[in-house]
């Protein structure tokens, strides 16, 4: 069960963009949606981040080659399949999908992006995929974000998507995404694709920081079991359709509020991630708050987010705050003073200056540990940097879904 | 049920080294022995490492600025309180109960060292611990290993003890050593105590040396879950009485003899820790080899060890070696050539210069898979490094086991 998470509503279309999707067997469980296609209008910028995992999947090799040479045109996903660890064969049967929309639609192969989630070590089923295109190509459409939210899925429980409207000089612009991923998720990407797109305009290079910046501060802070995936894939699409008058950098006229827009989509979307966690029955935000450095906040935050023990204490509802300060002695930060170390449960001072609160008792911190929203605040005293990670608990069912994943 | 691991049999006794145990009603579940001593004969010489946690326990501070002060003549270890996160009344604490020992014993407050191994959090019953001194020390026996080596478990289902002998100069000499310990455990030593003693002469300095080069390619070489405790400590004792010419450094007579002996206990007693993990259905070698250097090669067999995708399959018997590939693959290892790397499960191989080798089937994985000793071996085809590290999967039981720990 998600927490916190109902099946989107009002997912606004984005000028310039149909989506489509259909069952092509891929998914071996049963036969449902689970290839899609992103149709981009002529002129849309693209940026991109991959993964960081050296064993990189053979279609995030092939979008990476194809993002250098040309400015996409169409993006094929498929779900239920990696195409990791296939080798040489993975990479040309990714090129060869790509060479089979470009023909059909009359495009480059280069203007072809392919997307690939599932089981990794297994061929990607090519005739399958070249069956049903020319029946994918005829399901485009501006409405599909929501069925293909639900096509791109594999252990997700609930499909993904948000909207945000913005005005620019005037415009209203729009940013839509969708998402997938619930296990090996961590920083630096994960089993997860998202593709974000908006109808603002904005230029092709700045484009690429806006996303790096936002994926670091959304994608690249959550956490399920600190598993790095083959395949992640995040997209960020502008088609220019809203008119508004460019946005080219910081400076540039409602940046500000266009940012906040796009960073909400990205927060909102990498959160429904986490809520839909393997196995997760509590949404834990990790704050780690006054530290030295950017890096210590975060080898702490991680430390806490990655501790089977911590997650099996959330998991117990058990406020067992040993665990937390075991996490917090182990990250390395480099600037610690263990005896100036606060931490809280949501409102609850449990760790005063490095020990028990006086004030603490057992049933408070049981009161916060019972809830499914719980935030770990740990505050440094030892300078003006913050960082903020979310997790959630380890549990039974993240074992059983886990070990039967290939049964 | 610990793997492959029966209660110890054949423990020597130390010439020069006592030992006893009582219980002092600090262990919450039951009444059971879980206070000990271990007495050792003047001029005997002690090594020492420590938790590299910064949030280190009370007693361990007490230990090390003792050990700075004298050598040890006696060693107090409760089991059922960690005497963690306790503050100055915890460092208090834990002199207090030295103070104790010296004045019944008439030596002094610093040639005690105290060991403290449980929950966090909670103070030390100081006053259960004072009532039953006089009686701890009437315990004393060298006959006693193997029941302390029982008062000092905590999660752990066996207890865990080992002996050794090697001729040094045509003089036999012994080592005998006990440990406890299932969880939390992680390289830089964990939930774990560990005491080796021997009846050998060896000089003091030296044998710091020698203890950390063990403590390295075993203690250190260990993990159940990445998590690391904030008592963690590994004691050697050489009591000289073997009266072997002394081993003063790596040219001694028969030192390898030696230090094969010693190295022999370690390997043996960090292995146990293991085939008892916490929830541990297998116990798992995990080998990198022909690394461009030891760091990459650990890098890549921690990420392997800690990965809860690789955990999950592994107690699944799941022969999904996608998940070791990926994990390999986010080990941000130096040099890593993906199209070199080999991977076996046992003698079988599953990929082949970076893809599923050709001959490879799903039956002979699974046949690996459904072993309870299982040797994953990576072979990086980039240099001459190799390193070993010992772990276990991760079951519904680890999640039972440290959900319930404080209920």
């Amino acid at each position: 069960m998600p927490i916190g998470l109902n099946l989107p509503s009002n997912i606004l279309p984005i000028e310039g963009i149909e989506l489509g999707c259909i069952s092509a067997e891929i998914y071996r469980k049963k036969k449902r949606n689970d290839l899609s296609i992103i149709k981009l209008a002529e002129g849309t910028g693209v940026a991109a981040v991959f993964t960081t995992n050296q064993f990189v999947a053979a279609p995030v090799e092939v979008a990476k080659q194809h993002l250098k040479e040309k400015s996409a045109r169409y993006l094929l996903i498929n779900a239920g399949n990696a195409n990791a660890g296939t080798g040489a064969r993975g990479f040309k049967d990714a090129k060869i999908s790509c060479e089979s929309v470009a023909k059909l639609t009359g495009c480059e192969i280069e203007e072809v992006l392919p997307f690939s989630t599932g089981v990794i070590g297994e061929y990607l089923p090519l005739v399958n995929i070249q069956n049903v295109l020319p029946d994918l190509l005829s399901d485009l459409s501006k409405d599909n974000w929501m069925k293909v939210a639900e096509a791109i899925m594999t252990t997700d429980t609930i499909s993904k998507a948000y909207s945000k409207q913005v005005e620019i000089n005037g415009k209203i612009a729009t940013v839509t995404g969708i998402c997938k991923g619930s296990g090996m998720i961590r920083p630096n990407m994960a089993t997860m694709l998202a593709y974000v797109a908006t109808d603002a305009a904005v230029d092709g290079i700045f484009l690429q920081d806006i996303l790096q910046q936002a994926v670091n501060k959304s994608f690249n802070r959550i956490t399920v079991d600190g598993d790095m995936s083959t395949n992640d894939a995040c997209i960020l699409m502008a088609t220019g359709k809203a008119n508004n008058s460019l946005i080219k950098n910081c400076e540039s006229d409602d940046y500000d509020a266009f940012y906040a827009a796009i960073l909400d989509v990205f927060s909102h979307l990498a959160q429904t991630i986490i809520r839909d966690g393997e196995g997760a029955s509590k949404f834990v935000t990790v704050k780690v708050e006054n530290g030295y450095s950017q890096q210590d906040c975060l080898k702490i935050a991680y430390q806490i987010a990655h501790s089977p023990l911590v997650k099996t204490a959330l998991n117990a509802s058990d406020a067992n705050w040993g665990r937390i300060l075991a996490a917090v002695g182990s990250a390395k930060a480099e600037y610690l003073d263990i005896n100036k170390v606060n931490i809280f449960l949501n409102d609850v001072c449990i760790i005063s200056n490095g020990e028990r609160a006086a004030n603490y008792s057992e049933e408070q911190g049981q009161a916060v540990m019972q809830l499914t929203e719980i935030t770990i605040t740990i505050d440094l005293q030892k300078g003006n940097e913050s960082e903020t990670v979310w997790t959630t608990d380890l549990s039974h069912d993240y074992i059983s879904i886990n070990a039967d994943y290939r049964t």
